[in-house]
């Protein structure tokens, strides 16, 4: 082995480790909102720190720099696989040297801390309680972005560690372009003479996990891999061959806990259908927020929420659940596709769960550049909220408090949710000119060949490609946002009789 | 502040995170046993080998050696904690410079992997499944004692490792001092004219858990920073603000399951009864796995299977479960504390328990020494299994394969059990002496009492003093195995009617 090949060896060596505890938080972290006894939170937030100070070490440790410049001149290069891990240590460790490790030590422990306190203030409606700790992340957040962009804009240095390509300029243009033509299609559905009857009646625990379960296997969830548990925001989390899911159950709204479940369902479906040569490698995660929502938006929304896959799921309810006043399958997918003006995003209908995102993105945005002041982020948040929805909104864990990214300190992530759907929109036509009999499968309840077909084209390149150029070269077109508005218009239209 | 003060200060913050990575370290265990999925068992194999290496590499840091020589020339040393800390830091840096950390990752890497293989090969009985595994395990571990022991005997180095101060040879002459009245009570009670009845019938899981949950609470276990969930093998984990237990549920013999949990309350409650000022440091754990098992032995047995709690346990058990042939509290007193040639440690009566951990003892010694080929082990078991109960083992799963401990590499463990019986038995005498109305607590279900106590005069001082050192001051007289065998003969001659 020549001594460049050798550096790349090495620096692989140690990046495999590098993987591993990070793998290592991520379990923490799931253990944190599932399992951990609501006492050990302050001890918690010492471990995460510990073990963020490790990481933030190693992910700065000199010597990646001599071994990428080594390895850069090896003949490795040539092979894609090595240049892609070359491309993903070096962006990481750009990143990363630019933030003191105490920094990144407090953003660990101050987060982790967060967390807790959000949860409890969310519990409550109480804001006043959630805004110190709010203030504290978001000023660091700050001080990274700050230490990050080196003069260029805070909020852009943040997007592109959740959709490395991405600027708020690219994504904001992008949402422009959509928002006339969801408002339009919101007004007309919500004005439509026809509207779908709701799903009524009372749904236990036990019955909703264990459809839950169901669900997850009909889109070919491992559970060999894997494992379902409830938390209070549902996520999944870990690569390789450990990638866990969680859900919640609301017992007057099974959809809450069956669509949670089946949208952290593709997030893990693509975390285990990487190729298992990159398992701890840079390539063996998702290669954005943005590709890891398009899995998870297709298999809720495009296949989950289908009208094939609804007739399967309204045999499966009324033989578990004792009446819910729809009777027949057609009914039943109006239910599912209901619009209408929530106040939470992750139950938000397809129609304006694109507006919620959007909201989120210009509050955040202005939270980090500094135009926006915690104290007033309640009522600025519940004015836009009037605006765009048209009502107002009843309490704060039906509005500011409702997510938990920003406890985690997740600024710049809101946007790759509509990304996500973007990148599904075009994943779908991909996929049903490649499957033409994809819905006779979903109307057995079998989501299994989609997954393969996903798997194929998207999942199993993990860190392969540049976000953008996986979903391209799966579809075989230049993404843009016409075929997921192309889509809710054919959807929402014939739904709503227009 | 002096520059030697400074050195302390630093090397107590350096300390500090390392004690947070190993506190990470013990919930990856946990998980491992509770949670992971089977599937992940590989990748996580390779998680915990990344994080053995740095905490090796941690605990193995010069700067230690530097710290601790000008931080024991300071001031601080005159205060008993400081002092308590540099011993525990000294003593550990001494035995983690002796091993190459490679050996350290390659221990983390095999017993993490062998643990599973264990599991499998216990539920097909099948000791070649294991055998290969295990002989890499004992290698492993002989390696490491040569690298501690440094000319001296394997064995004493590994046993230094859960019980300072003790010896095979101190260890082997208790025993041959506490072997005689045992067996000559174990043959007593065999041949007893009277012999208690069973208890008989079927008792739910879901049952037995909610029984187990107030088990717990009735010793005071705090389930803010505890939780309880299921495993193969009962065990507890964790240290300061988060010591998590698990049990075991055999539907024919819910004992199982609650003396199980009374036993894992007892070290949970150890560790949360630490002085909270010592979380994170080298006093925030139990200071020895001898004492640590005087603490769960005396809740199980003195406590837990005593005429006075048993009477109240009786009573729940009428209310929560149909018939089990038991109708007054003598029977079930009788039932509970039934003596009878069993082929399981864990569910081995107090007559018979210590001479199972004696036939370990004799026989891992005798693996570690090189004296017993791993390809012997099983016949020797049996054999020396059948001379010492009388009985013949049926299968693996009943003899050798029964405890996980092997498959850790936990080998110098075993002995510390019996040490914690005759801690036991001298706590026992100290506790009643300063709490003479115990039993009218436990006769109403409420071990709290003796928890304060022990709280109070073993638990809260953590590592402070050298473990034989803390039993002493807690009993004021000096640990010897007398109290426990004059405990063990009034109890069953009186029970059996001798």
């Amino acid at each position: 082995m020549s001594a460049n090949n050798m550096a790349y060896a090495d620096l692989m060596a140690f990046q495999r480790e590098t993987e591993a505890l990070g793998q290592v938080a991520g379990r923490l972290g799931w253990d944190q909102e599932t399992m951990m006894p609501r006492g050990a939170a302050e001890q918690r937030s010492e471990e995460m720190s510990a073990l963020e100070g490790v990481l933030h070490a190693r992910r700065t440790d000199p010597r990646i720099a001599e071994w990428l410049a080594q390895a850069e001149a090896a003949d490795a290069v040539a092979d894609p696989v090595a240049a892609a891990n070359l491309r993903h240590i070096r962006r990481s460790y750009a990143r990363q040297v630019k933030v003191p490790g105490p920094l990144a030590q407090a953003l660990a422990r101050v987060t982790s801390r967060a967390q807790g306190i959000w949860a409890e203030a969310r519990s409550r409606d109480d804001v006043a309680a959630f805004l110190p700790i709010l203030a504290e992340v978001i000023q660091l957040r700050r001080e990274e972005a700050a230490c990050l962009a080196q003069g260029g804009d805070l909020y852009d240095a943040l997007i592109d560690d959740y959709e490395p390509g991405a600027t708020a300029a690219s994504l904001g243009a992008m949402f422009d372009a959509m928002r006339p033509r969801l408002v339009a299609l919101r007004s007309a559905v919500l004005g439509a003479a026809y509207q779908p009857a709701k799903l009524e009646g009372s749904f236990g625990q036990d019955a909703q996990m264990r459809m839950a379960r169901d669900l997850a296997t009909a889109f070919g969830y491992d559970w060999e891999r894997g494992r379902l548990d409830l938390a209070v925001h549902p996520f999944s989390s870990g690569s390789g061959d450990d990638a866990r899911i969680t859900t919640r159950v609301v017992e007057s709204d099974p959809f809450n806990c069956f669509y949670s479940t089946i949208h952290e369902v593709g997030h893990a479906c693509y975390e285990l259908g990487i190729d298992p040569d990159y398992r701890l490698t840079p390539l063996g995660a998702g290669v954005s927020m943005g590709v890891h929502e398009s899995q998870s938006r297709i298999y809720e929304n495009q296949l989950g929420r289908g009208r094939a896959f609804t007739g399967w799921m309204f045999g499966q309810m009324q033989t578990r659940f004792d009446g819910f006043g729809l009777t027949d399958a057609d009914a039943f997918y109006g239910a599912v596709n209901r619009v209408q003006s929530g106040f939470i995003r992750t139950e938000a209908d397809e129609v304006h769960y694109n507006l919620h995102v959007m909201m989120r993105f210009d509050l955040e945005r202005a939270l980090i550049r500094g135009d926006l002041a915690v104290g007033d982020l309640e009522a600025t948040w519940n004015d836009r909220f009037a605006a765009d929805f048209g009502v107002a909104v009843p309490r704060a864990s039906q509005g500011m408090l409702q997510d938990v990214h920003w406890s985690c300190g997740l600024f710049g992530y809101f946007p790759t949710y509509t990304l996500g759907n973007v990148y599904a929109g075009c994943l779908n036509v991909a996929l049903r000119q490649a499957v033409p009999d994809i819905d006779d499968h979903l109307a057995r309840g079998d989501a299994r060949a989609a997954t393969a077909w996903l798997r194929e084209n998207v999942q199993r390149h993990g860190g392969l490609y540049e976000p953008r150029e996986v979903v391209r070269l799966a579809c075989g077109f230049e993404p843009s946002e016409g075929p997921l508005l192309d889509y809710l218009e054919a959807k929402f239209k014939a739904l709503y009789r227009l």
